[in-house]
């Protein structure tokens, strides 16, 4: 954490200094730049990103009359607690979260298949797949660290509760205009208040940009005229978090439970060592048992589990929360209001994100996990194109790599499914559904990574580049997430994780890994690359830095040395990587790195950078590699930006 | 972190439930169970452990007007991160503070003495000492995150500010009877308003415990009648927060700066990564420069800090907060109000705690670090005896164990100092004053310890055994800390701190190390250990768990097995290790533990346990060893609690 830059400040540094009038929960501006509709994973997710840029009109709208306090999803990817260190909260979800360490399977006892037996026990997620592991918390304390982050941000934005959407229209002559102008406000939206002495009131908010976070019935979704597709037939989940004794022995940890004819279960431990969350997939239930979706009762849900557990017992002591959860692996085949013949005409202006435009099954644990993953992925677009940073094409690649994402993860669950259930294939057999074991087991790693969050991958576009080289640094995939490592800070020798420098600020990465050369060389590739972007007219950091802004405030460049740390005399390295910045001139000490040789984690080792020549590696706002480089590439840099930045 | 034990409750899980009710800001009742005086580092420790209690009436008064905002002390040894930890905050110190994870060393340059010269360069903390790194922040942070945990607490206690302590009396009769009577309050304070309105009006106390945490200035500690013994000038510190540019390049590492004319510099980087504390000892000062410390300014501790640095410049811009701070290292004879003839014979009803019973020159950084010591020492003793579970004579061990580790920390300090500037012995040199090389790094590594705070040792008492068996655990020193090491949770497969369940609760902690046996034979010494804590009248488990209690609620006992944590089936370990708890009997899943043999951390070899045999080890409620036993040794466990506890 970095504060004091521009003055001592008491109290807590995560609480920012306000910038102009907070945003007031009572009542809404008649214009804004962006409208969010839904507080839910993805609307808070993106309100929290927006809620940095104090130049940015930012409102939220829900329809319930206040913060979720229960139930809903709880699963929580690796790649979603790496977003959540972006934003600060990270420790906050580790000290109160479950820990999926290891899943465990239980199958029918094949000595008396009216009882269960385990099966298999298996690491929950892959070694050094992510610095973070994966948790399980309450959606509800996920929003409560969104709003934490709203509330200590400069606009200090707080939720409009008790409003409902009831209306959304786009001027299509504005939206003509509009590039010329600035101020152009072409989404029209209707609220209507639900809230008791302002009952049926209507509210209209005119706005730059509306985002549609409002769930599987999205309205927005329906203003756009957009439907989803997939599953015809939605699967219905009987879902209890219960507090009850039991003998069941993997209680505290992930258990697939498949009876031999009582259904299946899916045991998911929660925070605080005694909740659990059991999961009874109601179409798996014994024929003369199955549950009528409408009419069925927690009774009876517990009931169900009881038998699937048998001969376990399961006393339960109180429900906390339970619901049918029905729903579909379904997906929207885009998610912006540009229809398809335009695409690429003109940039959006009204987007949907997460069950607003994608569904799954609550059994990978993604619903919740791929929605701020899409908000993530627009929130800095849009922050750019508002505050002129990036040209408004951006705004395309929303649909064209999030949509991708989804129907990828939904392509690959139900094909996993599918190897899941099929019969193993024996020597020289060749029936046609059987699976290969090996085939198998290679799938069920990439399974791990897809749950995982650490699959996604973004396809070329002006934002992700071409993967010409890749070599460079094998481990730093194009179009994946920067995948973080231990490093140690040269300055003050503090073991740090390099990924953690990429905050979620708005602000482009570009990381320097040196060669084996000495970095205090002046001819080294290292000053050279600092003396193109100090003082070349091309280079993109002075191109794109606005005047009297801090010089990373754009681009922030850091460098990473093979040696030492106390191999190299901090004051022979290049300036450029010891900015000056706020309105002292402080000097900025936490720019450079070392691997952690003691430690014995070597980053150039570990993330297969080439020691020879090095490398640069651009990563986007939202932690995705944009682009590896050679060192010298100073051209190819600054064309890369030069796509779609604004000076 | 466990909840929902008692039912789930929604939000944050730290936000305890009520009870009773809240302490309120503005008056103070008549009579108090314990009055503390003063809001420093001590008070507030012993505030938020007594918080915890609902059954015990506790205010903390304090002469100022609100919660401290910045300067005075800022160094958090390894320990008192320990101690954080138990109190549940270690992790946003972690996030905010500057970590200290190396010291350097400048002397004069041989070439130009006019200059300086880095001469060294060492790991501030040893390897493997805690947990936890040493590090730096604000005192005013740390305020906080007390007053957090007070706010957060059952009885929702927040400081009484504006009340200046003038007058103190123990009523000598009510003494004589008090054994007697629980409800004695022989106590009375007379307290002071100094707030607009309130000026000048005095308030009446009557209290059973009044504890001085009122400074170096202590007004408890003269109406007690004691006075502070040992250096008999103080020493002068020049000392600034600021914000400044230099190119001197430690300047985000500790360093010691000894210049050839013109004194000695401490620089210690702060939170934040711009804001630096710097040190100047005025005495050592250039004669004709030598600073009145009535009259010094901040330009002229700038200047004199500038002189010192030379080559290197360092332009100040801002001065976030500075003082002189004039210190001796003095110390009380007795911590209590019992007089030194009547020691023993009764117990104290009066306590006086951190400064106000010892001081320390800042250069070791001991001040806050051995008052929030003392106050966590004492808080548990306070509340068993208050809460009658433990004897009153306990109260006694406070002044003993405290006031000698004040006294060997100073000597120490003493002799350091000495051997510091002593000239180093050369072969077969026999001078007096001069110091052994080897002697002196030994000294030197002993000296890390003392600093960060693992090295004192509470010597043989009620409370503290006699070491008879310290073979059993060699790495685990009866009259030590806790040392931690990392463990893997049985029934979770979660790595975590063995060390980390010993929370600031009030409980005492059993580990029971399983010998080479396998655990689930019910001949084990494990499983005989367990049936005698459970079904024996002389457990002391069975004596002193109050009827309805959970069965942890006064001693916890947790067990660390030597086999990996796939090898044991959890229903074959003893029940009593899977107790039942709460208003629903829920089962407690965390009381077992085994090796990391994955991450190569075996605490059965980092802690030195005999793997034949195993052992018993006591921690007390303050995370000290109280014992370490073998683990057939129920009588001699039985015996010791016997000595201090109450049925
Ligand atoms: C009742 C329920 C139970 C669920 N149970 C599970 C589960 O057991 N396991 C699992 O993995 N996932 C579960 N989910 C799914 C998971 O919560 C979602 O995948 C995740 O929350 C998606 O986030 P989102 O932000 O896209 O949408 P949501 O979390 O659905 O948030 C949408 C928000 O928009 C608001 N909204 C809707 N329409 C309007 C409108 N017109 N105007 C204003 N506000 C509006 C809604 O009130 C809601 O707060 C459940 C979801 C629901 C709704
Ligand atoms: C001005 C100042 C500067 C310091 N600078 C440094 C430094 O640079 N480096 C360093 O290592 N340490 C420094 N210290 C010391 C360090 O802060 C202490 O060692 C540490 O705070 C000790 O904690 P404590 O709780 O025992 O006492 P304190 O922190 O001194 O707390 C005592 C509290 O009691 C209150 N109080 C006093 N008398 C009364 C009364 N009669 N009635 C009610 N309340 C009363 C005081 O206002 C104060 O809040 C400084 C202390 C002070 C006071």
């Amino acid at each position: 954490m970095q504060f004091h830059l521009n003055g001592f400040r008491a109290g807590d540094p995560a609480v920012h200094e306000p910038a102009g009038a907070p945003a007031r929960s009572e009542s809404l501006p008649e214009e804004v730049d962006v409208l969010i509709v839904g507080c839910g994973p993805a609307g808070l997710t993106l309100a929290a990103q927006l809620a940095h840029f104090p130049e940015i009109t930012t409102r939220i709208v829900e329809r319930k009359d206040g913060p979720l306090r229960l139930g809903q999803a709880d699963g929580i990817a690796c790649r979603t607690m790496e977003m959540f260190e972006a934003f600060g909260f990270s420790e906050r979800v580790l000290k109160e979260a479950y820990w999926v360490n290891e899943t465990v399977f239980w199958k029918p006892d094949e000595t008396d298949r009216r009882t269960i037996a385990r099966s298999g026990r298996v690491q929950d997620t892959e070694d050094g797949l992510s610095e973070f592991p994966h948790v399980i918390l309450n959606q509800a304390r996920v929003h409560d660290f969104y709003l934490d982050v709203m509330r200590n941000s400069p606009t200090r934005l707080e939720p409009n509760y008790s409003r409902r959407l009831v209306d959304l229209k786009i001027d299509a002559e504005e939206l003509e205009e509009s590039e010329a102008r600035s101020g152009d406000y072409p989404v029209t939206v209707k609220l209507e208040r639900t809230d008791g002495d302002h009952e049926g009131e209507t509210e209209t908010v005119r706005a730059r940009y509306v985002i549609g976070c409002d769930g599987a019935r999205s309205a927005v979704r329906k203003f756009l005229g957009r439907s989803m597709r997939g599953d015809s037939a939605n699967q219905a989940w009987g879902v209890m978090d219960v507090l009850a004794v039991t003998d069941f022995p993997d209680i505290r940890l992930k258990a697939v439970v498949h009876s031999a004819n009582e259904g299946n279960l899916l045991v998911i431990p929660r925070e605080g060592g005694y909740l659990v969350r059991l999961y009874i997939e109601l179409d798996k239930l014994k024929e003369g048992e199955r549950l009528a979706r409408e009419s069925v009762t927690s009774e009876q849900l517990v009931a169900a589990a009881q038998r699937i557990l048998h001969p376990y017992t399961l006393d339960v002591k109180e429900i906390a929360w339970w619901s049918v959860y029905e729903i579909g692996q379904r997906l929207c085949s885009r998610f912006d209001d540009v229809p398809e013949e335009e695409a690429g005409e003109r940039p959006p202006r009204v987007f949907i994100a997460g069950d607003a435009c994608h569904t799954h099954s609550p059994k990978a644990g993604q619903g919740m996990n791929v929605s701020m993953g899409d908000a993530f992925n627009l929130g800095w677009k849009l922050a750019s194109v508002i505050r002129g940073r990036c040209k408004p094409e951006i705004l395309s690649t929303y649909t064209a790599e999030r949509q991708t994402v989804a129907q990828e993860l939904i392509d690959f669950d139900r094909e996993f499914a599918r190897m899941f259930s099929a019969p193993p294939r024996a020597e020289g057999d060749s029936t046609e559904d059987s699976v290969d074991p090996k085939e198998f087991q290679a799938y069920f790693v990439k399974q791990g990574r897809f749950t995982a969050g650490t699959a996604v991958q973004y396809y070329p576009s002006p934002i992700s580049a071409e993967p010409t080289h890749q070599a460079l640094a094998g481990g730093l995939t194009v179009g994946k997430r920067f995948h973080s490592a231990p490093v140690i800070r040269l300055a003050d020798a503090k073991p740090v994780h390099l990924g953690h420098t990429v905050k979620a600020d708005g602000r482009w990465r570009v990381f320097a890994f040196s060669g084996r050369e000495n970095p205090a060389d002046p001819s080294s590739s290292i000053q050279r690359l600092c003396r193109f972007l100090e003082e070349s007219p091309e280079s993109p950091v002075r191109r794109y830095t606005p005047e009297g802004a801090d010089v990373d405030s754009v681009i922030d460049v850091r460098a990473v040395f093979q040696q030492g740390h106390r191999e190299l005399a901090l004051r022979e390295m290049p300036a450029f990587l010891l900015p000056r910045k706020g309105r002292y001139g402080l000097t900025d000490y936490e720019k450079m790195f070392c691997p952690d040789l003691k430690g014995g984690d070597d980053v150039f080792e570990m993330r297969g950078i080439d020691r020879e020549r090095g490398c640069l590696v651009v990563v986007r706002p939202d932690g995705y590699v944009a682009h590896v480089l050679p060192l010298d590439a100073h051209e190819e840099l600054a064309a890369f930006f030069a796509g779609f930045m604004l000076e």
